[in-house]
């Protein structure tokens, strides 16, 4: 990946921005040139990047890097030796994840259907790598010994309803959540831990 | 609603699958007639339709109909005297209702940034009134009293679990769920019904 700069940051800014907000397609190197504050039409982003695509797959490894950066802090949250207050901070952890990757999923939403390699290796690592980081993380700290299967599905609940918490709103432009952060991560706090200590009996 | 008749059906057909796969902006009149089996260029979609955005609501309306329709069958699930069975009963209804609007949340997904107030309240309508539903049917189903708060946030949980394991393949056309229906089916039923008997404490 090229050297960051203060103007390519920018560039890769505005392209996210309006990527998310009109389609990578509804998009014009002219609109980002504007929003980044050179001057539309004279081709300064051509300095930087070579074409709209360049410019798209720079957003979404920008974007995947920091979730990498995340991810390493990600001891943070275990060995605390409860297992519910681990269980909130993961929960808070997730949220904050979804948050920061608005921007991307709006855009992963609205081009899926391209069938680009580039966007769909993005969706596979963000979903499915957490999907099985959480199954690994719940194996590891539950005092109940559970099954590959059992860990994979209680992971796959719980990812899954934080991922829900944030879809309508950021994807489907839809309303809000019906519910606050607080009674949502206490709810989910308190299912997995019972999850997790009486697993379900999988057939 | 004009009446429904054969070449109508068809048509709105077409236009739904190829809004799904292509976008509203990315499919043209004559594609849809091209796919509907009438002849491309002809203009015989004037007969039936107005216009492409008049067409795309005919395909959101006869989808929310058809929700309608299967909704109207809910009594099936209550009063088993079981509320594991109605439970499992209640999942794979919610799944099978998703997949059945698999190429509208396809839609929803890529057009939601429009802002077309069509699309907003058919989100509105599939994704706030399927949690209010859920939440009402919990408060009067459940052993233990439940207040507002606790059977909003339950089925907030619950409603979103099922509905992320059909959003990453279908929205952002990422990898599968990585949980087979019958586990995903069996742990939801066994955490939920852990939620309802043993509620979470709300502040």
């Amino acid at each position: 990946m090229p050297e960051s700069t203060p103007t390519r940051d920018r560039i890769v800014d505005a392209a996210v921005k309006l990527f998310a907000e009109r389609g990578f397609r509804g998009t014009s190197i002219t609109a980002i040139e504007a929003e980044a504050g050179l001057t539309p039409g004279a081709g300064g982003i051509y300095h930087h990047f070579k074409s709209k695509q360049d410019l798209l797959r720079a957003g979404v490894e920008r974007q995947l890097s920091r979730l990498d950066a995340l991810r390493d802090m990600r001891w943070l949250i275990t060995d605390l030796g409860d297992l519910r207050a681990e269980l909130t901070i993961g929960a808070r952890y997730i949220l904050s994840e979804l948050d920061s990757e608005a921007e991307l999923l709006r855009i992963l939403a609205s081009e899926a259907r391209t069938g680009q390699e580039l966007l769909i290796s993005a969706v596979e690592k963000i979903v499915s790598n957490s999907y099985t980081e959480l199954a690994t993380w719940m194996r590891s700290r539950s005092d109940v010994t559970l099954t590959d299967a059992q860990a994979n599905a209680i992971a796959a609940l719980a990812m899954g309803s934080l991922l829900s918490s944030r879809v309508t709103a950021t994807v489907l432009g839809g309303p809000a959540f019906p519910v606050s952060d607080e009674h949502l991560i206490a709810t989910w706090v308190h299912g997995t831990l019972q999850l997790l200590q009486n697993p379900p009996t999988l057939p």
